[in-house]
Order: structure tokens, then sequence, then C-alpha cells
């Protein structure tokens, strides 16, 4: 079949193959036929042939895009592109024998082409080549992106360049930077330098460093979208500037829990819109994109409800709600976005009545929040541009099946007018329990099942087909330096005091987060400085092991002569808390002490059981106890075989209870 | 034994127990009781105390310095240092059952007893602490630096940052920053655009980024002293202005091979010390220090020799010799320094009798490079300040014992003056064969041996007591984000195409990367586009099983009975090739497969015979030739167990053979 042959994501429009193998050997070359004035396709191309080389091995003449004579990859295209939703992103990709040829509408197309070259790579035992193919290929939606906020927990530039990679990787376009909340306000204001001295720890961006952040995102094809969330999510803010508040002598302070927080700008003080007007003046040119994002969300107006000034003025302009009040602060700082030549971008609660459909909704809620669905397509048919990310929380720590289902138009209807207005969607990363060591295992590979969802046809959607193109994929974005596989061990080895880790890696690999924010379920457990190099912090989402175990016990009960894949994960966890055991133990460790014992003590039961075909009273009552204390949540992990063992316990309790 | 207690390193110069204990629980809290203008103590306190929750896994109430009371850990100094020379580094630390006090002279002084502080941490099964001690250290001297080449490799800034904080943690005060040379001119000049725009392949620093780096190292008490090295090194430098070169009509272009090459700045053209003035007179400003190094090496004079006008400038001005000539250059280069408040640094190729003593010599050469000792003694003697880095090259990918070993001052006698004038001495990390994927794992851990041999009294020279302490401090620069032990297994999941790579992790602890220079011999194998994640960049120095193996062999040879440990290591060779051979091949693999073989062959060989305690001549055969493949070169790195392999080889045919 042809889907198994190759390890796309996305997965193209198109894809023919042809009888052709290009051989990867020191004479590739790639030219460029097309005035670069951007150099985008230059520095793709340079980057292909360095990730080309390492992942041969193969050492090439020429480590730079040939000028003067054709090379054996021949990219075209006609226009370099303004990154906006316009952009024309398709391209065509052709192996050959003896030439691979890319063509493309815009340098952009071209990267894109680039990108699923690479992909293409094969090996056997002596050679590495790209097989005959023909590819035509273009995205689904022009919108395809991934928010970071960067204000729960700092991500330093070299985090965001290295996910930026990741993202082209996989051909998103949108980079979302939530650039301010409670916990701070994360870029440099030369007219308000309070709010990086007062309001960021020392954590925040200078203009230069957005620059090169934008500047790098630009060469990649993907376009950066500043969020400065108000009129809420601003005690960072207003503890630089108190002025602004809501609540007079308040006692603003950066915020160090997670949750919904009362400070909140003032919207009937004319300073705010001064400040606002300013800081976004200051702010805008730094971000060449023509959308702006300003938050709106979650604002609860409790200190616009004990304020009487704010309540007399509510009254005075005919404000029934204080919805209808936020609605009055967008409209004002809509005026000042379009004046900067900015669309104003807002989370879905700025949808109201009164909102002119000039504004951007973007769409966060879902059922989990109590609608019915998404806001998106209702956005849409009343006129408004809308990007969806209801459905992508990834910081929900759900499995990718999760998120790769949820189609952003689903079944809808929709006339052609409003079928354009649904520009795409965006993953989001909210880093109240992520720090620069764990995000990139938080994204990835995930975002990249998701980055498909946003780029390929519809009808790709096998779960099974996607899961095995993503280990992949996953394997690759290691190339780029991405950290999501390798700094398991890193915290494993911290937990051991770097002593032997392989029972603890063992138990990670069945382990998972806790889910839909039940880590950290009040906010105040964790602060933003609380340590996040912990158990939890080493597992991740689909752990890999459980992925497999679950299906072989699903196979087993269907079929129970297969029995011998189960009986060697049993084995294997039987023996594990005895590895553990010889580890010196430490507090970080003893949390895990019940865990890895219960999960051994029911393996071996379970094992005996299956090998011998027998089960007394005696060992299925310690089985039971053992899958309780397994069943319960373990420092801010859940074991996620547990439904296969509590299947097998009813299995032998069935068959072989004597 | 007092020593065995502790894993600081660099070794303190004093070290008192106190019969005390300080747990380390959430009320951990941190004062400052003095003006620290800098912030320099304060963010080294956040940075302690992120490690330490990290670390321990304990949530502290307090993330931050404490300011209206006093905290547990109470820091106190008398000045803000100006980083320089004359700085004052010493602290004491005494910590209590409730109480931790740190004293110094300088605010400097007060990071480095952190430091110490924080190597301090213990831990029991139920808790973490810090013992009872008393502590008062001060360094032996001044300068202690690194260098790292950003030149042969581009390293990025966050690659630099995390170094620097490795520097701090091991007490390490000055980075040398080698920013030109002939594969690269790596820093921004505004007045000179080619030299980025021609000269860097897009990979260079701006002026905001090099204030970003000297400011980030001068929070953690480091110098940062630049090199554009002239007036060789230079063929990126003239690929972008060859109207400088001292051969007309050469064709330049950045070079990239490795060696020494011939484009070099013509010392007779005013119009080169025009271009110097300005671009130090632009470039100095951004480093605050009071040194500037000018590079001065490896000038071979090829292209002077070439040029009549140099060769008559020459006669004309009573230079006998080309060195001549680059003293008369390096003398107006001093004038253009000393003008902008900086002293002359350069390579020892520079001390000639005409050089001024106000220059400072960097002492590189020794006796590999044909010499009987380093100029360092040498140049004390005749005035000059002096810094060493002869003896500390760790691209020659020696093992820690040879760098270790060598003391800057030796036996030498010295002057009061004299000894004031030899300031210390750098390690050299050139990076012809270093990528930011594995530059951490040549520098670490082995620079933070060296780093106590820049800091601890002459007399902390035990090697064993080192290898110790080095062992878990390698292990903590991980929490700093260093790649060092990371980064292995990326590499070896590139090579297997992320199969197992069990059998690869055990042949990478006894392989290491061919030493002084071995590897890419002639400069032209490797290019600086070529792929260094190869089988040699995931081995290290001091292949840890190695190290075991040979120690072990060494005390079965004086005491055969003591077997066990030696025939644990040869089964787990004899059976890896078993594993090896069920990874599916690739191109990469395959010039490993001798290498494999040949181990599991003679172990198993050596295995049945120390276990028998009997051996054919057949098998002593096989063995022996097996022995011969192992020793040969084999993908750049060499099997660093042979020689007890060849021991074992001879006892078993002396006592054993049939």
């Amino acid at each position: 079949m042809l889907q198994e042959n190759y390890d796309l994501m996305p997965w193209p429009k198109e894809i023919t193959e042809k009888p052709a193998k290009f051989l990867v050997n020191s004479d590739v070359t790639i030219s460029i036929n097309a005035e670069d004035k951007k150099h985008r396709v230059r520095n793709a191309a340079v980057s292909f042939l360095r990730r080309l080389s390492n992942r041969t091995g193969v050492f090439l003449k020429e480590g730079f895009p040939v000028f003067n004579k054709e090379g054996s990859i021949i990219i075209s295209f006609d226009n370099v592109a303004q990154l906006n939703v316009n952009n024309n992103e398709s391209y065509t990709l052709e192996v050959n024998d003896s030439s691979i040829i890319i063509k493309a509408k815009t340098d952009v197309g071209a990267i894109r082409g680039l990108a699923t070259l690479l992909q293409l790579t094969k090996n056997d035992t002596t050679d590495y080549y790209f097989p005959g193919i023909y590819i035509d290929d273009t995205p689904r939606f022009v919108w395809r992106g991934l928010m970071i906020d960067v204000s729960r927990h700092f991500q330093p530039i070299n985090v965001l360049k290295r996910n930026l990679d990741a993202m082209a990787s996989v051909k998103m376009n949108v980079f979302h930077w939530h650039l301010t909340d409670d916990q701070g306000f994360r870029i440099e204001s030369k007219i308000y330098p309070k709010l990086q001295e007062y309001a960021s720890d020392g954590q925040y961006y200078t203009h230069e460093q957005i620059k090169d952040v934008v500047a790098y995102a630009n060469n990649l094809g993907i376009r950066v979208i500043p969020e400065i969330d108000v009129p809420g999510h601003a005690s960072a803010l207003l503890t630089a500037y108190p002025e602004l508040g809501s609540k007079k002598s308040f006692s603003y302070a950066i915020e160090r829990n997670a949750g919904v927080f009362d400070p909140t700008l003032d919207p009937t003080n004319e300073k705010t819109y001064e400040f606002l007007k300013n800081l976004f003046t200051e702010i805008a040119p730094l971000f060449p994109d023509d959308y702006f994002h300003i938050g709106g969300d979650e604002n609860e107006g409790k200190h616009w409800n004990e304020n009487e000034t704010i309540q007399a003025f509510k009254i005075e302009h005919g404000l029934e709600t204080n919805h209808d009040l936020q609605t009055y602060f967008n409209i004002r700082l809509e005026k000042i976005l379009n004046k900067l030549g900015k669309k104003l971008m807002g989370w879905d609660e700025i949808l109201t009545p009164s909102t002119p459909t000039t504004s951007v909704i973007h769409s966060w809620r879902g059922e989990h929040e109590g609608l019915e669905q998404s806001t998106l397509i209702e956005a849409a048919q009343k006129g408004y541009q809308a990007v969806l990310s209801a459905g992508y929380y990834i910081d929900r720590m759900l499995p990718i099946e999760h998120h790769y289902t949820v189609d952003p138009i689903a079944d809808a209807v929709l006339s052609k007018e409003e079928r354009k207005r649904i520009l795409g969607a965006e993953a989001t990363m909210w880093s109240e329990l992520v720090t620069p060591t764990t995000i990139d295992s938080r994204i990835w590979p995930r975002t990249a099942a998701i980055a498909e969802r946003f780029w390929s046809p519809k009808d790709i959607k096998d779960v099974g087909f996607m899961k095995k193109r993503l280990k992949k994929v996953s394997f690759n974005l290691e190339e780029l330096g991405l950290t999501h596989i390798k700094n398991r061990d890193v915290i494993l080895r911290n937990m051991t005091n770097n002593q032997d880790i392989s029972s603890l890696i063992t138990l990670s690999k069945i382990c998972e987060p806790l889910k839909v924010y039940e880590r950290n379920k009040d906010g105040i457990e964790y602060k933003s400085y609380s340590p996040f190099v912990l158990f939890a912090d080493a597992c991740v989402v689909d752990a890999e092991d459980a992925e497999i175990f679950n299906d072989l016990t699903s196979k087993f009960i269907d079929q129970p002569k297969k029995v011998f894949d189960v009986l060697y994960y049993l084995k294997l966890w039987a023996n594990n808390h005895n590895t553990f055991s010889m580890v010196d133990k430490n507090p970080k460790l003893n949390p895990l002490k019940d865990l890895s014992k219960s999960l051994s003590s029911a393996s071996q039961i379970l094992f005996n059981s299956l090998e011998s075909q027998a089960l007394s009273t005696t060992d299925l009552n310690n089985l039971k106890n053992s899958l309780v204390i397994l069943e319960q949540p373990h420092v801010d992990i859940e074991v996620v075989i547990t439904k296969s063992l509590r299947l097998l316990t009813k299995y032998c309790e069935t068959n072989y209870l004597k």
C-alpha cells in the first residue's frame, strides 16, 4: 500500500509513485533558479544539506547551494512571499533517478517542498536515497499555528527558535507569542520601562531579541502574532503601573500561582487608553504581521463590580453588563490598532453583538467550558474571521488521538464566504506546568499530528497510520535540537542522583502526567518557581509501552492464545521493583515506592496466573489490592495500563480462579 | 577522611568540619546584607534557589531573596567588584544547624561562595541537607579562563551562555572569545558590514548579542576577552576586504578545511592600520575588559615572501625577518589599543625582543610544538604579564589526568614580581571538530578539573580524588542544560535510525575519539559542513567502562584471584555483537561492524580461557587476529582497552596455553 512506504507528515494532497531512486552521495547539490531576495530558500537549502549530511553520514562536496551550474536538486519559484493570510504555499516535488525538481509559486512553497523531501529520506544497508515520486501539495488552512505562553514560565530565545524550526519541519506557519499574563510581562518597553523592571523578574525579550525571533520565523515562512493580554490577566502589568488598575490601593504583585485572577485594567480611565496606545505604537512595528492579539479572555470583572466609578461609567454609557463594558474597551483598542495598520484579534469572549466584524475571533472555549460547540462556526457565520484553538489545548495532556480527530469545520455547512473566514487553527501551549526543560516534550510530537490536521485533506484521519508516521517524525525532530526525547533521562538522572535509571525508564513508559489540569488542581501547589524536574515531568502523553501493552491486551482478550507478548511485559514489570530497590533511596524517590511495588506485585501475580492458568483467592485479593493502589494518582502521574490490568484480572478470575 | 565527604570542585583552600546539619526544607530563604548594585548576588541567589529546589524536589515558599527579614542563608559582602585582574574572589562559608553564612569582600566572592554551597548538597533517605562546615577559600590564580573558538564552527548564544553558567559553577572567571579565523568572521561591524555579509555565512553575533553575552558573563563574575586574530588566520576577513591582503589578485574565500593557511594582512599597507583602528574602535566598547587579544599566531609569512613591496618595506625599515615585520605590526596595533584603553594580548609568537612589556603573552606552544617548555616563565621573567594555555588544549582529546597534572608554575623559581605577572591560565576549545551538538562533551567535564588546577592550592593534585569528584560535578552540570551527557544517545539514535542503541552505548564506553589531531589529520577529510554526528562524536575522552576495566585488569594481573569483574566485562562485550547485529543495518553502521565483531570475538575467547583456565592455539591465533583489528583506528575512534586485552592475552598464553 502506498501509504505504508512513506513517513510524511503532514501527508500531502496528492502522491504518485514513480519507478526511480535518487542516491544520496557526495555529489548532491542544490541550485535555486529564482531570485531568492529574502534568502529563505538559500537558508532552507543550507539547513537541508546539513540535516541530510548528518542524517546519512554522507560527506557532501558542496555544503552550500551552487550558483553557476544546475544542481541535482533544482528549486524554482515565481515570487517571494509577503507573509499573510493570502500566501500560496503550494509546491510540486518530483524525484527522478538523477534529479529532483521542486517547483512553487512562492519561496515559502519551495521551502515546504524541501521539508517534504527531507522526510522522504530512506535507506537500505548500503545507501541512503530518495524514492521516485511525484507530489502535488497545498494546505487546507492558511493559518496553522502554535501558541506559546512565555509568561507563566519564561522561554529563552533558543527554546523559541528550536520550536520554530520544528514548526517549519511540519509546515506550520503561525507563531502566536503569548507575551504577557499575570505571571510576567515579557516584552521590553522603552516608554514604560517599569514593565520589564517590575513585572518580569528580569525575564523578558528586548526589542532586538523580538526582531531576531521575528526574522528567524519569517525566514522559515512563519508569521508571528504578538499577544498583549488585556484587560484581565494583568497582575504583572499592574505591578508596574498600578494606577491603571480597577481597584485602588490594591497591592498588585506578579502572580506566582496558576488560575484566573482579579487584577484588571480600568476601562473607564482615559490613561489606560493612552498607555495602551503608546505601548501598542511602540510594539507594533516589531511585528510586521497584520494581526495583533489583545487577549480579552477570562475577565470575571470582580474589581469592576467593586469600583463605584466604573459602575457609574457603565450606567452613563448604557453598558448593561461587564461584558458590554469590555466590548466598549475592545472597540477603543481596535481603533488604536487599526490606525497602526493592525487587525484586532482576541479570544472568543470578545464576540458580542456590538463587536465590529473587522475583529478576529480566536475560539478557545468548547464543550468542557460549557459550550455545546466552539464559537468558530458561529463567528464565521456572523462575518468574523476566525481561528480555532478549542480541541487543540496541548497543555491538557490528552492523547494525540483526541486532538487529531478534531476537525475545525467538521460537518458544518458553510457558504464559500463563510468558509473563507475560517482561517485555520492553533495548538496552545500554556506554560503553568512547563519549563524550558520540559516544554518540548509537551509540544512534540503531538503538535506534528495537529499540524497535519491543519494542512492535509480532511479525509487523512486514520489514527493508526498517523501514529506510525508520528514516531518517525518525532525521532527526526531531534536533529533540530529538540529535547522532547533526551530530557526524559536528564530528569530521571536527577531523580536518582545519577544512579541506574532503568527502572524509572520502565515506569515512565506506562505513566502519563495527570490530565485536564488535575495536576496543580487549585493552582497553588505549584508556584512558578516550584521544581519541575519530578517524575511527572519525565513522563509524556501517549506513553509508549502503555500503548503497546493496551493493544496487546485487547488482542489477547479476543484471542487468548496470543499470550507471549503480554507475558513479556508482565515479566518486565514484575522484575522492575527489584531494580528500583537497588537504587539508593532519596527523598525524591520515596513517593514512587508504592507505585513501583504494586506494579511489580500485580504483574507477577498476573504473569503466574496467565502462565500456569491458575489463580488462588489469596492472589486475586492481593492483585486487586495492588490495582487499587495503581489506580490512584501518584505524584502527579497516572498509570495508564490499569484498565488492561483490570481486563486481564477479570480474565484470570473468570477462567483460572481455583 | 575529610576529603571523601565532599564533592567540591575546585577544592577550597581550607575546610573545617563542624557538628551541624542544615536541613533543606520549604522554609529555606536567602537574604543579602549588602547593596547589591549589579544584582550579581541576587541573580546568583535566584539561580541557586531554582537549582536547589529542582535538585532536592523541595517546594520552597520563597522563590526569591527576602528583603525585610534575615534569611536562613545570609550573604554579606563589602563591595561590588569591577571585573579585572585585581579582583578579590575570596569568601568564607559557614554552615550551622539553622543558618548558613557567606561572607566576602566582593559580590563576586559571594557568588563563588554560593557555588560552593550548592556543591555541598547531600542527602540521606529522608532529607536533603548541607553538612556543618567552615570554608575559607581564595583562588590561586586571578585568570582562570576558557577559550571558545566560534569561527571553525559557529556557536549560538545559548551554547555560550550555558557554558558560562558551567564556568561559573567551577569558579572560572575569564571567557576568551576567539571571534575570527580563516573559517569565519563572527562579529558584526557597522563600519565594515562586508565582514558579516561575506565572511560569516550569516553566522555572526550582532552588537546587541555581544552586549548580551558580556552582560550575562559579567553577572556571573566572568570577564570577556575578545580575540580578533591578525595578521594571519585572515582568510575570512580578506574574503570581505581582499584589498588588505598581502597577495594581490589572490582569490580569497572562507576556508572550509582545517589547518594553517596563507592569507595574511599586509602590514606595509597603511590602509590595514586604518581598517584595524576603525574596527577596534568600533568593537572595543562592546567589551569593557582591559585586555584585547589580537591573536598573532601561526603566520608563516608565505604571502609576505611572495610580495616584493613587502620585502622592500622590510629592508627599508631594517626588519630582518618576517617575525620582525610582525612585531612592527604588533607595535602599531598596541598603540591603537592603548589609545582605546586596552592592553594588547597575543599568542606567544608575539614575544620578540622588541615587543613592549606592556603586551600580554598568551603562551600556547609547548613540548609538542618543539619547545622545551612553554614560554610562560620566560615571558614573566622578561617583564610581561602572561597567561598559559600550553597543556590545556582540550581539543587534543587527551585524558583529564594529562591536563590536571600540568601546573602553570611547576618548579619555577620566581621573584614576587615575576610571580605576580603570571596571571593564570586558559583551557582552549578549538572547534574544527566540534559543533553545538558536541561542544559540551568536549569541554566538560574535563574543564572542571582544569578549573581546579587554576583555583585550588598547588598540592591538591591527587588524580583519583579528582576523578571521584569530577563524576559528581559532571552530573550536576546537567542542571544547567549542558548536553555533554545527553547528546551521546542523540547521536547514537541518529546512527541507528532510532533503533536499539544499547550495543552502541556499550561500544562508546570503551572507545575514545582519536587524539592529538589524528582525526582529520590533513585537515581536508572534514570540512566545516561535514557531518559531526558520527560514532566518534558520541564517544568522549576518559571512556567510562575503559577506565574501570583497565583498572580491574591491573588488579587482576597483580592478584589473579580477582577475576569476576574482569569476566563480567568480557561477557558484556562477548554478547554485544549479537545485539549490534539485531539493529537493522544502514550505511552509517557498516564501518563499526568489524570493530564490534572483533571485540566480541576477542572477549569471548578471553572469557572462555580465564574461566576454564585453558587456551588452544587456534583460539590464541583468533584472539591475536581480533586484537590486531581492535588496535587499528576505526571511523575516527580508538578502542582504549586494547592494552588490557593484550595483558590478559599474555596472561592466558603464559598460564593456560595447551
